[in-house]
């Protein structure tokens, strides 16, 4: 069986190489519809936010987008007035080559905080982008926003809606829900589903709650962390517009699925990671006290390097759980990794270490807490925390 | 000039090997007043509290002490009845040993979670332990408590309150206000002065607050953490019990001083660390935004790893900032190394930053960061992240 394509109804993309910071590889790529797009997005939390971020939610308040155009090694953020000159000239350019509005051109950068991108950069480069659009051209998109990543992210989704065939497409990249040596998340998902504006907002909140909200590499949000969803239709299925509608619950639950895929992609590539773990918390209060108590044991670097080390110490869990700031009684704490329960009611269970060091070996496993105080339950994903870690980001700018 | 001696009137100490968790080391002490003094302790804010800890608390309800037990290797958290059971026998040990009420017995204990420590270590040592005791031991102490820790902890400080001498004496242990490989952070002050429990315990408060509750190495915060003070009255001042009184600031200043120091003396030594860095923010709305600014800098890996590479990547502290959950407005941010400024008004100094990596290369500095926003401020000490922390971390407990 040969494997499905990374293509979308009516979407296309190129990627060159533009040299931005003087490097030589693919740093400069486009994605375009033949026709406008509904659109939504979900920004960075950050106070900080970079100009692409600014340009890109004041854009997208028409709930339309056609093209969108992304560099990485430079964030474009902390630029100040400069950066958001740029941003505006760089959609400018596109606009003009692609003889659209310059209002459908969405524009997303990620690198290094605080240095100014070159507009020489994309005048050289913009026409002859344009001019290798096709849609057979995503992995090398892919590619070209990649920083500190060490493979591209992909995920594809095909659905029925009104017996037609609906594609996602979705391309991230990331060490992490972190702004690393010189990067940021960046996610963009394509699709030929009709869908309003509105709807689509409200699906891709829901799904970013339950996948990049969710990961951890080191706790660091950046400045320009991006999630941006474009549909342009061409499945031709009848416009999507409320939950209610054939459809939209199998295209929600598509889109989610999609999401959360990218999303684990990025917490197995973190930065020097080598072990992707769920911390799952079960039993708390409710879900927000859940998903507080899982992210605080997710985040913490003691926990993280006993994962690197393949050590089931449990007692640094216990001690993350004790500072979350969640209600939960010790003595009534059960922990396990994966289905070897190291910890019953705040106690030890020493003859199963050996059993959960063996879990502690795969490259993938859950770390089970029961709070037994409720039926509130949650789980955040994260990686442990290696040697290579540290070499990578005490490494210089480079 | 002869280096003053570690010792106060009326207080002796001792430190054994008694081979907890098979170790040929220094691993129990005791320190103990020839009188009974006052007391007052602070202990970790973790809802997770190790039996030590409970058990003095309840036992200092009274504001009275007069001996102190301490061993490393085994933090007796994470216990459940028998750990409480163990901890009450160690203080009956030590009472009957020295003749004196078990209610003026405080135990501590700092080491690894989970694991049940055998009070026969404690039965063949303990006459042993009273019968060593003497002035000239509290380095023997300082060394007995050590764990991760890589250098002995103390620090002294004499001032004269009506004509009296006035001594204070601390002893601190710990790589961190965190539970790094088998450590906890504890403290221990004696002094000869006469002061109410009372007031003891509002000066040891304030002292904390500015020292230990604002150093950070990982941001874990453990089950054992003790700071505990006891005040014998034997240098013969009159009784300080307000602040009203002559000498009381006098001697709330010496406390805090030597808190402080004890507290950078961990930061200092901090696993893996290199580096001790000072985070100042100014300029933020109050006193509490302030802090948690610093805060979130002090605990960025991102920011740490970059010290540890000597890399003056302000992106990383602007990030932070960024969400800190801190107001102000990235534009008017100004941040510097030492006296040499690299970012003004939100943007990069690039001319500067030759400058700045040599700041980066001393073993201290100070992140100056300026929110101009306001006249609160606030530091919080911190050290590098370095290839040795995830090294000790990653190593199974041993």
């Amino acid at each position: 069986m040969e494997p499905v394509k990374l293509t979308v109804k009516g979407f296309k993309a190129a990627a060159v190489k533009a040299g931005i910071r003087g490097k030589d590889r693919l740093d400069l790529a486009m994605i375009y519809s033949e026709v406008p797009a509904t659109a939504a997005a979900v920004f960075t939390t950050s106070s900080v936010k970079a100009a692409p971020v600014v340009l890109g939610a004041e854009k997208l308040k028409s709930g339309h987008a056609q093209a969108l155009v992304v560099n990485s090694s430079i964030a474009n953020a902390c630029t100040g007035t400069q950066g958001m000159e740029l941003a505006r000239g760089v959609a400018g350019l596109a606009a003009r080559s692609l003889e659209i509005s310059e209002d459908l051109v969405q524009v997303s950068s990620t690198g290094v905080i605080g240095e100014q991108l070159d507009l020489s950069c994309f005048e050289k480069n913009m026409d002859s982008l344009v001019g290798e659009l096709s849609e057979d051209n995503f992995m090398a998109v892919a590619q070209a926003m990649m920083t500190t990543d060490t493979v591209e992210k992909t995920a594809l989704r095909r659905v029925e809606i009104n017996g037609r065939e609906v594609r996602l497409l979705g391309l991230a990249k990331g060490a992490g829900m972190i702004m690393p040596n010189m990067a940021t998340m960046l996610c963009f998902v394509v699709t030929d589903a009709a869908v309003t504006a509105d709807l689509l907002g409200r699906m891709l909140k829901k799904g970013v709650d339950q996948s990049f909200n969710v990961i951890t590499v080191d706790g660091d949000t950046s400045t320009n962390d991006t999630v941006l969803v474009m549909a342009n239709g061409l499945a031709g299925n009848s416009l999507l517009a409320g939950m209610d509608q054939d459809g939209a619950g199998v295209f929600e639950k598509a889109l989610g699925d999609l999401l959360k895929d990218l999303a684990l992609q990025i917490v197995a590539d973190g930065e020097g990671a080598t072990k992707l773990i769920t911390v799952r918390v079960n039993g708390a209060s409710n879900r927000a006290e859940a998903e507080q108590a899982a992210r605080t044991v997710a985040n913490s670097a003691l926990f993280k390097t006993a994962c690197f080390g393949e050590d089931a110490n449990w007692g640094r869990i216990i001690a993350a759980l004790g500072r979350s700031g969640v209600d939960f009684d010790p003595e009534r704490v059960d922990i396990g990794f994966d289905d070897v329960l190291m910890v019953r009611e705040g106690l030890g269970l020493k003859e199963n270490e050996e059993q959960a060091t063996n879990v502690l070996k795969q490259k993938e496993f859950t770390v089970n807490i029961d709070l037994n105080n409720g039926s509130g339950s949650s789980e955040v994903y994260t990686c442990d925390f290696s040697l290579d870690y540290v070499r990578i980001n005490a490494d210089y700018r480079t």
